[in-house]
């Protein structure tokens, strides 16, 4: 399996201190030596650090750890493999461009019997990961159901991102994260919680190793500053746990839309 | 303007000692202080570092002169801002997947009345700069005439890209790099050129740095490395110029393939 991390908030924020945490779990805390990847968003642009080796002996991570980048939307994965080789093409997160955005997207999870369901001409896989080859085919159905320009309302964009992850959920585990740059989009198939963080601040303590942060010191009044993991990162604030099937949509750090692949089978 | 910097190589080779001479030129011994990138590709997997700081002061690209990464294919940009603003949707190179792999582009030069020439839908923009336009252009003309699956022979995909490149270098300036992570084209406009390095290996030094490098002690005897540069960043080597209209196609080091416009025009 794997661990992913999304940040969504409503002014350039840096993710070091949630990004070390996660990055002892790469080989530290936890198994996950397969390689990691981040992705931050700064405006419509976006750069993917990414790393084969294990981000807690990578020189890459260390970077990621010590520059604070500041940035609306990040997203980010640290790898065990189970399905492709452990190598670049292989390493979330995956980008690609839709609608003049780059959309980016991380999984944890494994599914069986896909080939034949996530046929795609369009967006085609570069590595061998059953992740990317979900993405490709989420991309393309996109493009099936709303053309090649982006709508003018993002809602019903990912309502149907949300129905396609429950139909990919249906071959195995599928917890998703994913971006167009503004809004991030989480979908729970067994493992995602996430906590908003906003004024009054208080303190937070990694977990996996022995950091603690005064986001007092760190923030002003207004900032909302949401993080998403598959597992919390402190253990003194309470996460939200989604339950399967749950979905939630952030943007500017708010909460924007939320529901449950079970509703939506009953529209 | 811009510079260019690439390289093609038959084993895997880091590209520390050539950039080093290249970031210099982002705001030392030359004026491109409007952001900077360069493309790794390892295998079928690539990953790009950039930054809207200049080359000469920035943090990533102080870990890319200090952390030699091994790549067999590279291409890197450090950007003087004429078209677009200073941002990272903007900064050079861009990425985009085509038949299963990826490729990558960056441009030097300026283009004028473009606008109407490279109307795109499936490949669109995502800063505002004419070199992602063009580049959009050159994917989406690629995918009209050799369709969604990768042609068997890849040299008529390179010679269409010439064909491509003659029609734009007509709206102004149009020097370019570009890979699949197995093929580096190159095209002139007007500045560009390269040196093949091969057995036996000699020292170098660099132009913008007082750095000398005994390639004998970094390389095997069956080392084949081409870098391309817009202008020679040794001082004691012996660089071939091209001349506008010309392209080379390398791979693994080796020139593969190579023409001019006007010979294309002929055809």
């Amino acid at each position: 399996m794997c661990e992913l991390l999304a940040m969504s908030a409503n002014i350039p924020t840096d993710i070091v201190f949630s990004f070390t945490g996660l990055a002892e779990r790469g080989g530290v805390t936890g198994p996950h030596v397969d390689g990691w990847g981040i992705t931050f968003y700064e405006g419509k642009g976006s750069r993917t650090f990414k790393d084969a080796a294990p981000s807690s002996r990578s020189q890459v991570a260390r970077l990621i750890k010590s520059y604070p980048i500041k940035s609306e939307v990040v997203i980010s994965h640290i790898r065990q493999a189970n399905r492709g080789k452990v190598s670049l093409e292989n390493t979330h997160p995956f980008t690609r461009e839709l609608w003049g955005r780059y959309w980016t997207y991380a999984h944890n999870g494994q599914l069986t019997g896909y080939q034949d369901k996530f046929v795609t001409r369009r967006y085609q896989s570069v590595g061998e990961t059953d992740s990317e080859q979900a993405f490709c085919w989420i991309l393309e159905s996109l493009v099936a159901k709303f053309g090649e320009q982006e709508p003018a309302d993002m809602m019903p964009v990912f309502e149907y991102i949300a129905a396609l992850a429950e139909q990919i959920r249906q071959l195995g585990v599928f917890n998703m994260i994913l971006s167009d740059g503004r809004y991030l989009m989480n979908f729970c198939s067994n493992n995602l919680c996430y906590i908003t963080r906003r004024a009054p601040f208080g303190t937070a303590k990694l977990i996996d190793t022995d950091v603690v942060i005064d986001f007092h010191q760190e923030t002003t009044p207004n900032d909302v500053v949401t993080v998403v993991a598959t597992r919390p990162l402190t253990d003194n604030e309470q996460w939200q746990v989604l339950q399967p099937g749950d979905w939630k949509l952030f943007c500017l750090g708010e909460l924007r839309l939320s529901g449950s692949t079970a509703e939506l089978h009953l529209l």
